[in-house]
């Protein structure tokens, strides 16, 4: 049974400890560099039976669950960091603090074709991998003992893929990220002092300076942040006040999908198809926001930030929780503007 | 000129900017894996004229700087992500934070011999090893510019080395590291409710539970720590009151360079000579600990931290600074204590 466990010494940090991971086979497989299809690849077409039962597809009317015909599909993880079954319980063990591990783990297969990358799709092919995640938010938001849902996807093996089939993954976690639960901290300190939201203000600059923008269109900006941590890496945030991910409404998911096509196609032609971490920062589900936000006090706005890994993570960083990067964001900004022939 | 930016969300976060890492070539090198040593290593004897000046070494008496004979050689990075030179200039760019990029890069050269590892060093040579840091940390803190010396090792190319000659770093830098920053405010906080060291409670606990502990001596104990973020990551800790690394006499060194060579071995022999980053962290410099501490309120603690890499740190990890660990540290620490013929 996985358990979560809390940092004595690091405030807000845990760990998940999921034993069940250690002997995964790595068997989901495998498109090798020059395109050639080897046979085992269970995410696609008419392999529906070797992973757990889709919990929500898109797909043509009337074709049954866990058949052939899809466009998106999302399943349970067969090998999931957490359990979905059973009531959360935290204790303490002698001065330390842990909880059952109390989870989701799902898989969206982004496409049924393994060597169509998230940034080859069309732009209605990535609004409805977005609207995927869309759906899974609200239905597992539901669920009572859940805080937060994180949506990332690994893309290629220094970001710590394993399976090379186009996915993002979402884990719903009893506990609010100690990222996004610092960001709200700040957003509320920030409030205290000015009497503004801190995401709308560092939007404003963005915009205003323009030398870290890389396109923008009516709803959405795409930027390298300020304080990159990672060369060429690019958030995307909406203009207009959003706190969650799952309101989005189709037309928003459209333009979304558009400036999102358009930023990892940059990127890929640009850095030669990196390796590259994406994470979807949504706010704190329903369940857990009155402790850390009211909507008055605090305008949090989900983003999403695209982490290329092109480099290792090494002692200084895992030492300091600083960040060592050679690249400006001004620098990363302009190469990605320039970028002809998407 | 390196910079550094605070990151305007994340408390405490700070990014080093530092474009002249960019063009670096790998121009040292190469060990290859039969142990066949390559030419060009500019880290051992008589390649000195290939580094910058050495700031210090243990070398036989009357032998000059910079020549052959050395047994441990420091000195500065040839491509540094912070500068030695200039003041140090705090300045806000509309909302947000910068500083120019002012600290020390150091490399201390272990030994001279390409293909011996720290875990193969005999416990002498790594007690000269230890020294070295010590002597460093005692020279770059006469710099009130600087607050904060980090030293870290990464080992292999999954920790991100570059360089295959054994070594070690040492930044320097005129802020605490975040993670040493919020260890400290959570001993603070954990002072006030008990009265008590956290480092101490903690130590305690694990001696108590005694699961956990891979080995001890007088003065030293070495666990997996409770929410160990990585496989077999290994805590060394002193089991006296002991803020600053640099306080340790030579004694206490001995004993030290015997308890880590023992861990280091175990972990070579354990895991298949695994790459890891080693992470001293050390209490803030005098010049900046009465803001963070005074001896009597909390009592913070130097300790080691051994981090194997053995998996990639993936989009869940950099989106929710959470850590998911297929390994038990109970389970870690069993199999460490159980390595035989190290």
């Amino acid at each position: 049974m996985p358990e979560l466990r809390k940092d004595p010494f690091v405030p807000n940090r845990w760990v998940v400890f999921s034993p069940e991971r250690k002997q995964r086979p790595v068997e989901y497989t495998v498109v090798t560099q020059n395109n050639h299809r080897e046979i085992f690849d269970a995410f696609s077409w008419g392999k529906e039976k070797l992973t757990p039962h889709e919990v929500f597809a898109f797909r043509p009317k009337d074709s049954p669950s866990d058949s052939p015909g899809w466009l998106v599909r999302v399943v349970p993880n067969k090998y999931p960091a957490l359990r979905i079954e059973g009531d959360l319980q935290a204790e303490g063990i002698g001065m330390f603090d842990r909880m059952n591990g109390i989870g989701a783990h799902e898989v969206i297969i982004e496409n049924p074709d393994p060597t169509v990358e998230l940034a080859d799709q069309t732009v209605e092919g990535i609004s409805l991998v977005l609207k995927a995640y869309r759906e899974r938010i609200l239905d597992l938001q539901q669920d009572i003992r859940f805080r937060y849902i994180l949506i990332f996807k690994n893309k290629g093996r220094m970001a710590g893929a394993t399976i090379i089939h186009p996915h993002s993954q979402l884990i719903a976690l009893p506990i609010v990220p100690r990222e996004v639960k610092e960001k709200i901290e700040q957003a509320k300190r920030h409030f205290e002092m000015k009497e503004r939201s801190l995401f709308a203000d560092v939007l404003h600059e963005e915009l205003s300076a323009g030398k870290r923008i890389v396109l923008e269109n009516s709803f959405f900006a795409a930027f390298c942040p300020w304080a990159s941590r990672f060369p060429f890496e690019s958030w995307i945030m909406p203009k207009f006040s959003s706190l969650d991910f799952s309101s989005l409404d189709d037309n928003q998911i459209m333009l979304l999908s558009d400036i999102l096509q358009n930023l990892l196609k940059r990127l890929k032609k640009g850095l030669e198809n990196p390796d590259y971490n994406l994470v979807l920062q949504t706010a704190p589900l329903r369940s857990s926001r009155r402790e850390y936000m009211t909507a008055v006090e605090v305008d949090y706005r989900w983003h999403i930030e695209i982490l290329p890994r092109i480099s290792f993570l090494a002692g200084f960083e895992l030492g300091s929780e600083f960040f060592i990067n050679p690249v400006y964001p001004e620098e990363a900004a302009d190469f990605l503007r320039q970028i002809r022939k998407i």
